[in-house]
């Protein structure tokens, strides 16, 4: 199955919609109405419909979506419906928070190595797994892991890069909040807290 | 000054194009041509005419955008060039990366407050910041404090929002990866970092 000419727009809200809709399944709920659907991830009907025409008929007219059904297929959309293998740099403040962090598990995603370069850290077990020095990454290829989780300081984020790319991962969720260099077939998604926040006092009522 | 019927996403990319505008100061540029500027920011060219013509004409034609001038309008658009007070509620490991995160400096954000309900972290001194009892977050109404920023967990989470709402912030940072109920009046941006994660497997190239 092959998709063409989907806007990235859209396969990013398409985890807005999985997640509004794993919330419903958590309640008991069978299916909703498209409206109904629409005001609770807060996105308009049409740009959902508009969302979902690139990968068929999603709804049905009078009964809305089947809230099930609909979640397996995103999941199948955004390739999460196999475990992904995830790969932890930095075991800072940051790096503890992403391996304690709960919603992964949701997507099928797998964190299954650490590494850092602090002596103090290497060997310590957090959650199930053992913090390895930096060095030992490139093991990685063997552990069939393809993503990598960047989540040390500025100035290492570059080196903690390559050695995610020689070790083979495809695709890279950048907490460094600074740009990374990658040859093109890798994605990155970098996430800057400071950024989402910048949105936040445009809609705020003025004092 | 007021701006009808301006879509969330452009909001959205408004930061997008600030950091890159602010990346490119840094490296001592002056001018960018819209197509190198759309390039760099990963955005269509047209896409970026369309978010700035809701706020005027920003590029001169043959020229290009002039950085500075440019990212000071930003600033102002998205309601940045003041500073805003912010409060953070938990200071967990999640917490503690949010108080040492460098970026907020640069969007005029001021972490002045934290809160924790664990008598352990509670008036530790984490960079200019004690940590305080979490029945102290009323005092934040004199503090003028606008933003909240939430670090605590799930079942924490709605408490925490509570205390920030009663205490009068406007606007509210949520990194616990549920559902927080708030008044209308109150604007909500939650992060959930695994949802970011959840984006990176489409675009990655089949094992």
């Amino acid at each position: 199955m092959r998709y063409h000419k989907i806007p990235d727009e859209t396969i990013r809200r398409l985890p807005v919609y999985l997640r509004g809709l794993l919330f419903l399944l958590e309640e008991g709920r069978q299916s909703i109405s498209s409206r109904d659907f629409a005001d609770f991830v807060s996105v308009n009907p049409w740009q959902i419909r508009k969302d979902f025409s690139y990968f068929g008929e999603f709804g049905t007219r009078g009964v809305g979506y089947d809230i099930k059904k609909l979640s397996k297929q995103i999941y199948k959309i955004l390739k999460l419906d196999v475990v992904h293998k995830a790969a932890l740099v930095g075991v800072g403040n940051l790096g503890l928070a992403v391996l304690a962090y709960p919603g992964f598990g949701t997507y099928n995603f797998d964190i299954v190595a650490a590494f850092d370069t602090d002596r103090k850290k290497i060997g310590k077990k957090i959650k199930d797994v053992t913090v390895e020095d930096i060095s030992k990454i490139r093991a990685l290829k063997r552990k069939k892991i393809d993503l990598g989780i960047i989540a040390v300081p500025r100035k290492a984020a570059q080196e903690a890069t390559d050695a995610l790319v020689t070790a083979g991962v495809k695709g890279i969720l950048n907490f460094s909040s600074c740009h990374i260099a990658v040859p093109k077939k890798i994605k990155v998604i970098t996430i800057d807290i400071a950024m989402d926040l910048a949105r936040l006092p445009y809609y705020m009522p003025a004092s």
